[in-house]
């Protein structure tokens, strides 16, 4: 009697195991380097092996995007969503992302900054999907700016457009220099960033991981 | 006497033809997704004819880079060296980025903004390449501040490392938005974005091409 119940509860642990490696291997290797050879070798697994769970190239991407969504959701939005509403959130959210970034979930840093670029010139359903979960992004963070701002814990001129496009831009600069550079300095610098733009720095200090990051900026270039 | 000469020349332009379109090219298919044989298609030439000029993917790549660089000078920074130190050149930097972006010079936005994360995870020359392009880039943001600041056009404490990341972001965020929705709208805003955290907006209103933007992004949900 168990033994259908354990065949399947197998295949979908195996799929789950392929699709995260997708994900690994895509932020390395950019989504179009995946293919049922290289998840193959990264798994130990038979090609056919693999190739049972995904009918295409387009399907595996499908899915790699899907689990990438999971995986953002659970590491970003719902640690930020678990906040007070409002500028706690925001926060929480920002540093959630950096946390992400610092703690190497995945070895090339946040999969869709890299998407987003790869995939962007290339129309089709893949595309779809990451402008779509770029657009809810933005909107979050618009909504919580809203929020913070009825809440009065931002000006009341504050455009949440506006400043939505300045933290999404934050973290993709955020990001970039993170992985470009091998170094959590970049991430710090953000916090410290997005703080100061957010009016919670109660001081004009920066704090001792920033101006670390600055004097090495100062004398390696480096930022 | 001249066949030589005109020989030599016409060496040149070949090869200068060949690391501009793979330039374009890389914008579409990345860095790493160049070959002799895209290039030979794109160009209608032989493989043997590219191959003449290039010994290596590696040189091909390194060369595309310097090419990357000419572009990005001519088209970013030198039309922002002609404006008066300061504001003036930090604005014009930022606006020279958008026009670069809107011209469609590469087809696939910024050249930097992809290869960063592209090669990011990628250690070697190439990434020591682009990673002292990105270092050097901001670094002259940061050096605009200063002078901004030094002038009085900024406030006292405006930090200028901070504020160069922010433009950085929000430059990054410009062109991955450009790119996924192929709509000019994201510069638009992008625009607005810089001049008001620059404080440049006299009223607190919002440009038409702004409020366009804004009214596009609450009813589609595309920011």
């Amino acid at each position: 009697m168990s033994t259908p119940r354990r065949t399947r509860a197998d295949g979908e642990r195996t799929r789950e195991a392929i699709v995260r490696e997708a994900v690994c291997l895509a932020t390395i290797e950019g989504l179009d380097g995946l293919s049922i050879g290289n998840l193959a070798d990264a798994l130990d697994m038979s090609k056919s092996g693999v190739y049972a769970h995904f009918g295409s190239k387009r399907d595996l991407q499908l899915a790699t995007l899907d689990e990438a969504g999971r995986i953002f959701s659970a590491e970003v939005v719902e640690p930020a969503l678990s906040a007070e509403p409002g500028l706690a959130q925001l926060l929480a959210l920002c540093d959630a992302f950096f946390d992400h970034l610092l703690r190497r979930t995945l070895p090339g840093g946040c999969f869709w900054c890299g998407v987003v670029m790869e995939m962007g010139t290339r129309p089709g359903p893949v595309r779809e999907e990451i402008a779509a979960f770029q657009s809810g992004f933005t909107a979050l963070i618009q909504q919580m700016v809203e929020t913070a701002v009825e809440r009065g814990q931002l000006p009341d001129d504050e455009e949440p457009e506006t400043l939505a496009f300045e933290l999404n831009g934050i973290m993709f600069a955020a990001n970039a220099k993170f992985v470009l550079h091998e170094d959590p300095a970049p991430l710090d610098l953000a916090r410290h960033v997005v703080r100061r733009r957010l009016g919670v720095t109660t001081s004009a200090s920066r704090p001792a991981t920033a101006r670390r990051a600055r004097s090495r900026a100062q004398t390696t270039n480096h930022a």
